[in-house]
C-alpha cells in the first residue's frame, strides 16, 4: 500500500509531512506552492515488479496501489477506473509516417472522462481525514466525475460553477445527486469561491491543482500505458493541457517507472493546447530552468475542457515537462474540430473535443515530418458523448430520401 | 474458437448449415423463422473450462470465443468490448430487503451500449462473408455501434433512421462516417427499406432479430456476469426488453453455461417492458408453451431504445424466457424516470432510459416484496450520456447565487 514519505514544495523544494499541511506551501502560496507526493522509492521498487504486476488480476488503476497515496483498500469505490483500453493502428500509423500509433481511450471511465483517475483519489482521501462534504469548481469532467464517485458513499458534494455553465453539463451533476451552486461570476470566481467555502466550512477541496493527492491519481494513466506497451513504452505521449494537472500526473508516472526501474528510458511528453489558450505552452517557451513565468490570460477555445486562462498548476506542468525532455505545442480550433471525425473514423474512437486536441496535435507534427518513424501514444481524455453538439458541427449531414430503392441508388 | 454446428429455426426446429441460409427460415418466414445459433457443446465444454477462464488474460467479450460463431481472431476489431464492470452494494441491498445487489454497467462499452458485443459480432461475420458495406436501421444504439465498429475497418456503413430522429444521435452516426439515410417514414419504414437494400445490393444486415450470429453477441453479457460471480449467478437477473434481442441473448448465455457445466443453476431472467410499449409481455401472458401469439402495437416510452411496437424478436424472446422459468414485468415512464436519478445517485452509475428501466423494475419488485432475500443482477445497456435531456427532467435544478460565503452558507 501507498506510504506518502513527504510532501515537496514544487518551487522552494521544503519537504512537509502529510499531517502538517493539507494542500499547498505556506510559504510559497497556492499558485506557486503546489507540493508533490514523494514516496519512498526504494520500497515502491519492491513491492511492484513487472513480475507482481503481471501476477495481480485487479484491472483497475488501483493495481498500482504502493505508488498511490492510498494507506489502505478501505474507501476505494467499487466503479471500475482505469486500467482504460489500448489501441494500436498500424495501417493508419503507416499512412501518417509514424513507426507505430496507439490511442488510449479514458472515454471508457465510470462517468467517461481521465478526471475520473483523480475524483476516485479524492473520495478517498476525503473520507480518509473524516470529512463530510467534497467541493469542487468547474462545469466540466472534474466535477461530475467526483459527483459520480461520490454517489456511492455518504460523502455531499457541493460544486461551484460559473452562471455560463451548459445545462447538459449541470445536468450531469445533478442526476448524481451534487448540490450544484450556479455563481453568478466567472469560472475563477467559481474557483476562489470553492477554496474559500472549504475553508470556511471544512470541506474537502477537490481541486487538482492544489490538491497534491489528485495528480497522482492522474500519473496512473503513465503507469498504464507503459505497462500495456510491455514496459516499452513509446517515442513521444501526446495529451492535451488545461490547468496543467493531468500533463504534470502523466510526466511525474513516467519519472516514478524510471525510478523505481520499471521502464530504461522516457517517453517524450508531449503538451497539446488550443491556441486560443495556451499560457503553459507560452510560459514553456521562456522556462530557463529557474523561474515558471506566469502570465493568465482570457482563454478561449471550443475545446472547453482544456479551456484555462489562469491554469494553477503551470508551475508543476512546465517543470515537469522540461525535466521530461518534452515540449507544448498548439493546435487551432479548426485543427481540434476536424480531428473530432477524423478520429471517429478511423480509429473508432470519439473524443470530446479537448480528447481530440492531442491528436490534432499528432496530425499536425505528422504532416510536418517532425515525429516520421516514431511510436506515438495519443491520451484521449474524455467521451465525445459529453459534446454531442460540437461534433454535431463536423459530422456533415445525412441524406433525406423517399422510402425506395431507386432513391437509394441514387446516392451509392 | 467457435464452430457453428447449425442453424435452428426457433419455430419448425429445421436445421441449417450456416452455408445454406443467411438470415432465417425460408419455411416460416422472416417474423417466427428466427435461427437459434448451435454449437456443438461436448467440445465446447472441453475449451471453456472454469481453469481455461481463470488462467485467459483476455478481458473482453472475445474471452468466450469456443462459445461464439466466430471460427478465427482474424477480424475482430481492436475496441475493448464487453467484460464491462460488475459492482456490489450490499448497503443498498439490505435497504431494499434483498439479499445481494449487482449493477453490471454496458455504458462502459466502446459506443457506450450493450449493443457493442453484437455489432463488433455483426462486423466480423460481413467480413468473414467478403461484404463491403453492412447496414442496419435504427436511431439508437446499434446504429452508433455498428458506425462505432465499423469505422476501424474498410467496411462502409449505410444506415436507415426514420425522419423524426434526434439530431443528436444521427450526429453519433454520422462522426463515425456512417451514410445516413433520413427516411420519411417511420422506424418500420426504415426497417423494411434496410433488409431490402441488403437483399438488393449485396450489403450484410445487422438486424439483431433476423441475424442469427448477433444474439450470440448479446449472450455474452450473461456469460460475465456468471463468471464475475464465480459461477454463482443470483436468483433474478433483470434487463430491459424492446425487440427482444437482448432479453433472448442473455437467457440463452445462461442456458449454454448449464448446458457445458460452468452454472448448476439458472438464474430466473426477469424482462422489463415500458407500459407503453410492452408487446413481449402481453404475448408472454397468453404463451402456453406452443404458439408465440405476435400482436404488434404503436409503441411510446420515454425509453427510446425500448420503444418498440413490432417487437422482430419476440419469438425467441417469450419461448427463451418461458424456457429459462423467467417473466415478464411492466413499468410506467415515471417509474423510469425516477430511477435514472435514484440509480445515478445511489450507485454511481448513470443509465440512459432503457437503463434505468429494469432498475426501475427492480425498484418494484422489492416494494411489492416479491424479490424478498433474493440476489439481484441489474444490467445497464447504455450509458446516461446517451439522454441528458431525459435525464434533465428528473435532475433538480441548481441554486443561482452571488459569489459570497454569507449566501453559500443560506443554502446549506
Amino acid at each position: 500500500m501507498g506510504e506518502v514519505k513527504a510532501l515537496r514544495c514544487i518551487t522552494c523544494g521544503k519537504e512537509y509531512s502529510p499531517d502538517d499541511v493539507e494542500y499547498t506551501c505556506p510559504k510559497c502560496g497556492p499558485r506557486r506552492g503546489t507540493l508533490e507526493v514523494i514516496y519512498d522509492y526504494e520500497t515502491v521498487a519492491k513491492q511492484l515488479t513487472r513480475e507482481s504486476l503481471a501476477a495481480d488480476q485487479e484491472r483497475t488503476m488501483w493495481r498500482y496501489l504502493p505508488l498511490l497515496p492510498i494507506p489502505d483498500r478501505r474507501f476505494i469505490q467499487p466503479l471500475r477506473v482505469g486500467y482504460t483500453p489500448l489501441y494500436s493502428y498500424d495501417e493508419y500509423a503507416r499512412e501518417l509516417g509514424l513507426g507505430a500509433l496507439y490511442i488510449k481511450d479514458d472515454g471508457q471511465n465510470p462517468t467517461a472522462s481521465y478526471k475520473d483517475r483523480a475524483s476516485s483519489v479524492a473520495v478517498i482521501k476525503a473520507q480518509e481525514k473524516g470529512k463530510r462534504v467534497v467541493t469542487a469548481a468547474s462545469t466540466g469532467n472534474a466535477a461530475s466525475s467526483l459527483a459520480g464517485f461520490s454517489a456511492a458513499t455518504k460523502l455531499k458534494t457541493m460544486i461551484f460553477v460559473p452562471r455560463t455553465a451548459p445545462e447538459a453539463k449541470v445536468t450531469q451533476l445533478l442526476i448524481y445527486g451534487a448540490k450544484v451552486f450556479l455563481v453568478n461570476g466567472s469560472y475563477d470566481v467559481a474557483y476562489d469561491l470553492a477554496a474559500e467555502a472549504a475553508e470556511e466550512f471544512g470541506w474537502y477541496n477537490r481541486s487538482a491543482a492544489v490538491n497534491p493527492y489528485l495528480v497522482e491519481g492522474k500519473k496512473t494513466g503513465a503507469l498504464e500505458l507503459a505497462e500495456q506497451m510491455a514496459w516499452n513504452p513509446p517515442d513521444v505521449v501526446l495529451v492535451g493541457v488545461g490547468d496543467g494537472s493531468v500533463v504534470s500526473g502523466i510526466c511525474k508516472g513516467f519519472s516514478e517507472l524510471q525510478k523505481i526501474g520499471l521502464i530504461d528510458r522516457l517517453p517524450q511528453v508531449i503538451g497539446v493546447q488550443a491556441e486560443g489558450s495556451a499560457p503553459i505552452a507560452a510560459s514553456f517557451s521562456k522556462y530557463d530552468g529557474n523561474t515558471v513565468a506566469i502570465d493568465d490570460i482570457e482563454a478561449e477555445t471550443v475545446a472547453d475542457s482544456i479551456c484555462v486562462g489562469k491554469p494553477r498548476d503551470i508551475v508543476k506542468a512546465v517543470t515537469y515537462v522540461h525535466a521530461n525532455g518534452g515540449r507544448f505545442i498548439t493546435v487551432s480550433d479548426k485543427q481540434i474540430m476536424a480531428a473530432i471525425a477524423t478520429m471517429a473514423r478511423r480509429t473508432g474512437v470519439f473524443p470530446e473535443p479537448a480528447g481530440a486536441a492531442p491528436f490534432a496535435g499528432l496530425l499536425k507534427l505528422a504532416a510536418q515530418g517532425d515525429i516520421a518513424g516514431k511510436s506515438a501514444a495519443v491520451m484521449v481524455t474524455g467521451n465525445g458523448l459529453k459534446d454531442i453538439a460540437t461534433a454535431r458541427r463536423v459530422a456533415g449531414s445525412a441524406i433525406e430520401i423517399e422510402p425506395t430503392l431507386a432513391v437509394v441508388k441514387e446516392h451509392l
